[in-house]
């Protein structure tokens, strides 16, 4: 039998246009000053931000602007924003940006309250208050946008964690498709590779419980038909729509219920992000996803069977796997470590560092042999 | 472009055991007194009344039982239901049963704050506030549970009609597929024809939205193969809890995003009962829904062939319709008028009932001309 307890209250105002709706949200919530933060300046040349602070604007909304989220998002930088919170008395924090702003939107919102903001990714303080968060997503990839998640890097440790609390739900998210035509395709396919991944994680280790499964199934495939349109037109509207929307629910709470999520794949790419920071999430994720199903395959060969029916049209798991490897190589994604530059006396470090906080994984509780294993399927 | 506005913050308990967890979520909701509405004395029998009265006990919560919902509840019950909340000073809702018992407590809830319940159903009074829903599910079909829609008969005026509102989303619903071991085979299978049904509502006018799409598809199939499995062992736990959640999503908002949705067959069927009071919600549906597919198919003839293709594992609509009349029949269900034993000369009565609010449906504007046409496809 199937237990679970769901609930996601976040509002999502998807499609064209909606961003100019931002202001009247947060007006309507009863907040006059926010933070907002963001990555890059792609914001300003894509012309986000001046919808964004117009919207403000005609609501009579004051905000201050907090810049320069890396990719991997820093403890540092997190707690240097909690800090301007505290200076200007801000009530809440809009996140403009893709899941790196998102996620450490979600860590201001948690530290503001906490002693020490580490502590709650060390386990030694607990989340029992957060302040407000809206988002405006501006690249389909990590669901941060619609759940209650937030990974952040401790560079100092070599540590990059993840916090997790109801609290952290953003309170509106807004997603248009059509901001993210301008994003180079690298970071389109990324965010494919991504949602896969997150659909896997939660899909890998089977289950009986029929709906879910084949939510996955079908969102699978929805994903990798629109980044196909995509590969071949980067403007076409509609794939972009369908991308990002199924990227949002691929991570969102639905795809994990009944299903044992796993998250071996993720906790083993962040050991590669904390020693070579410059690999994108998605790229680490598409090297180590097809050593990690091989791996796993075996363990679960009818549930994988099933999956290579039904997602790719083919007959068994190791054309399954052969078939995911191909696609993610035709997204131009590295599917190798060789394709990282990162060589085999690394895979002890690394091995070594997805450890730390002990076995990884939920069905299947990988030590340091096992993930050696995986780190070397990886290699070629 | 595809744009829609979503939130569900509907928290779901899902799985065996967890109807004891009903009265510490109203203690910590923060309630003392409430009613608790049900229908006839199924839940005595299967010893679910018991688990719940315990359940508040423990949680000191007094209540106040009021029984009786019909299979389409009534007007006049829902308000006499108003009088003893008033009476009592009581402060939420708990609907135990399953789509009629919840819609009914909608209309409770949002009836207290109203001068006269009907007239929000008429549209001339709007719903402003509403009392806090808890439910308990013990029949899947309509996705009440998790839905802002509630439906009430009004049958001194024969009309059974429809209101919805964010306030009136339950605030938590427990799903305890085991609970529907006990329930005849008619209830199952007419709870699957329901749950197909909503699905079909929003999928019959086609869109260019790839991801709804591909998840009604998965629904529906989930649905049709767990209801299979019913029909030969009613016993079986796991095709329950598929069947259950599967049809919690059907109609609880996700299932809508990006489509049209017609609610033609919906509108038609709710003439029959208003005639044929008898006749159930999901045997109304069994009979107009291939009836209203081959009216509709000819003017999406691509979208159809592709249903045919994914769901049935056909290739024309004519086949997929085939399919799902054959499915319908072999669950039991009345696939005809005839079958329901309602006569030709009815058909004017219906036709001019299903149209009193006006043009029935989205895409396609039906006249009485047209749902003439429809239920002389159901005749026979």
């Amino acid at each position: 039998m199937t237990n679970f307890t769901y609930r996601n209250p976040v509002k999502i105002l998807f499609g064209e246009g909606r961003i100019t709706e931002l202001g009247s949200e947060i007006k309507a919530a009863g907040y006059k000053k926010v933070l907002l933060l963001a990555g890059g300046g792609s914001i300003v040349e894509n012309g986000v931000y001046d919808i964004i602070t117009k919207s403000l604007k005609d609501n009579n909304i004051l905000w201050q602007s907090f810049w320069d989220v890396r990719p991997n998002p820093e403890l540092e930088h997190a707690n240097n924003a909690i800090a301007i919170i505290k200076e200007h008395d801000l009530e809440a924090i809009i996140a403009v940006g893709g899941g790196s702003v998102i996620d450490e939107a979600k860590a201001i919102a948690a530290g503001y309250y906490l002693k020490d903001l580490w502590n709650a990714f060390e386990g030694k303080e607990k989340i029992k208050k957060a302040l407000p968060i809206f988002t405006v997503l501006t690249l389909s990839a990590t669901t941060s946008e619609m759940n209650p998640y937030a990974v952040l890097s401790n560079s100092e440790e070599k540590k990059k964690w993840a916090i997790g609390s109801p609290l952290l739900h953003p309170r509106v998210s807004i997603i248009d498709p059509n901001v993210q035509m301008s994003l180079p395709w690298r970071q389109t396919a990324n965010g494919g590779v991504d949602a896969i991944s997150h659909l896997l994680e939660n899909y890998v280790a089977g289950s009986d419980f029929e709906p879910t499964k084949a939510i996955i199934e079908a969102l699978m495939k929805t994903i990798i038909i629109s980044i196909d349109k995509l590969k071949i037109n980067d403007q076409d509207k509609q794939a972009r729509a369908d991308f990002a929307w199924a990227t949002t629910l691929s991570l969102n709470g639905l795809t994990a219920l009944g299903m044992t999520g796993e998250w071996a794949a993720h906790t083993m790419e962040h050991s590669i992000s904390a020693y070579f920071p410059k690999v994108a999430h998605g790229e680490g994720l598409s090297v180590l996803f097809p050593a990690w199903l091989t791996y796993a395959k075996d363990q679960n060969y009818d549930h994988f069977t099933r999956w290579a029916k039904n997602v790719w049209g083919v007959e068994t798991p190791e054309e399954g796997i052969a078939a995911l490897k191909a696609k993610f190589k035709s997204w131009d994604a590295p599917t190798s470590l060789d394709d990282l530059k990162i060589s085999e006396k690394y895979i002890p470090k690394l091995a070594q560092n997805a450890s730390m906080q002990g076995k990884v994984g939920m069905k299947w509780k990988l030590g340091i042999d096992e993930l050696t294993e995986i780190y070397k399927l990886a290699l070629h």
